[in-house]
């Protein structure tokens, strides 16, 4: 599917809000529910009714007034769009407590994501079985990458490990880094860099708090 | 303090950002810079420099033309409104991996979170130690929070299992709720809540690399 023009505009923040809308209507289709208005999407969501059409129409229109959204339809619509209807095949670098909660995570692999190699620097990790993964060394990543075909690694190592083994990742043809680390990295344009921050959310939590 | 009319018209993507802001100005104050232009920390940020001085006009003037920000100040002044600058006294429910990751995580310490208790429903969990606590059955939350006066609640338990809690941390007078469970929470008006979804950046990378 080539994306429309308006498609390729649209800002981060409605790609992150279609993934929960993908989520909610998965819910919904589960229940049985052929329709959803935008009024019960932005209940679900915790996003306004408003917003959700405008972040929607980004991608054309699905609404029918009066009807709502065809849940089944819009669903199948919207993992095409995030690119969650295909398999990505993903590598877990660090397992540790967080590595480990990742790997055990049931949402990663019915979103269509695969974790089909897992890497650690800790000589008592290697070898071990995490989450029906061989626990194999840093030093082979870029052996695994090719002959597993790796689309992008999700690194749950310390910061200062962080950047050597996304150098190494990105060296061995990784498109796509999901970075766990408290550590700001460097990648080159040709490769998509997404950081989760743990502390971002209990900030914000304690800004709200405080006013 | 109180805040300015600009300072609470501020979005929740601004508030977030001034986080990465306040680690980073963490960063150079650690390596004894005294003065950062807003370039510099756009470039340690990966955020535009018009978006740096753009968020922190919410807030006030801080830059000086030619000389930019001074380190110390803008991070003690950040502290101050995103409220880190005080303690606040979090629980944590749910011990398996994410929670143990969370409790050894060493960021929450630094920026004035204390985890000051923890909670768990699996009998082989409660007494253990993990993180420095003791866990405790989460029959005992309640009384936990009122008697180690708990801000807030970091919720790390299986989906099904997250709104029951919340109900009891909030009838016990938690007022807000960090979510990882991969669920949506019901909360009183009055009770702050945010949610980390952990596949939503995998999405994002996903629709990044199919376009």
């Amino acid at each position: 599917m080539v994306p429309s023009r308006a498609a390729r505009s649209a800002p981060p923040t409605t790609i992150r809000r279609l993934s929960t809308y993908y989520r909610v209507l998965g819910a919904l289709h589960a229940e049985g529910r052929a329709n959803a208005s935008s009024r019960a999407l932005a209940q679900l969501t915790g996003f306004t009714a408003a917003q959700v059409r405008r972040d929607l129409t980004y991608f054309g229109t699905f609404g029918k007034r009066g009807v709502g959204y065809a849940v089944a339809p819009l669903r199948r619509r919207l993992a095409a769009i995030l690119g969650i209807d295909r398999g990505w095949r993903v590598a877990l670098i660090g397992v540790g407590n967080l590595g480990r909660a990742l790997l055990a995570y049931q949402g990663f692999g019915a979103q269509g994501f695969t974790v089909a190699a897992a890497f650690d620097n800790d000589p008592r990790m290697v070898g071990a079985a995490v989450g029906g993964q061989t626990v194999l060394p840093v030093e082979r990543l870029a052996r695994a990458v090719r002959e597993q075909r790796i689309d992008m690694v999700v690194v749950t190592v310390p910061a200062a490990a962080a950047q050597p083994v996304v150098d190494r990742a990105v060296a061995a043809g990784v498109r796509a880094v999901l970075n766990f680390a408290p550590a700001k990295l460097q990648v080159p344009d040709h490769v998509e860099l997404a950081h989760v921050d743990l502390a971002v959310e209990l900030e914000y939590l304690a800004y709200c708090l405080s006013r």
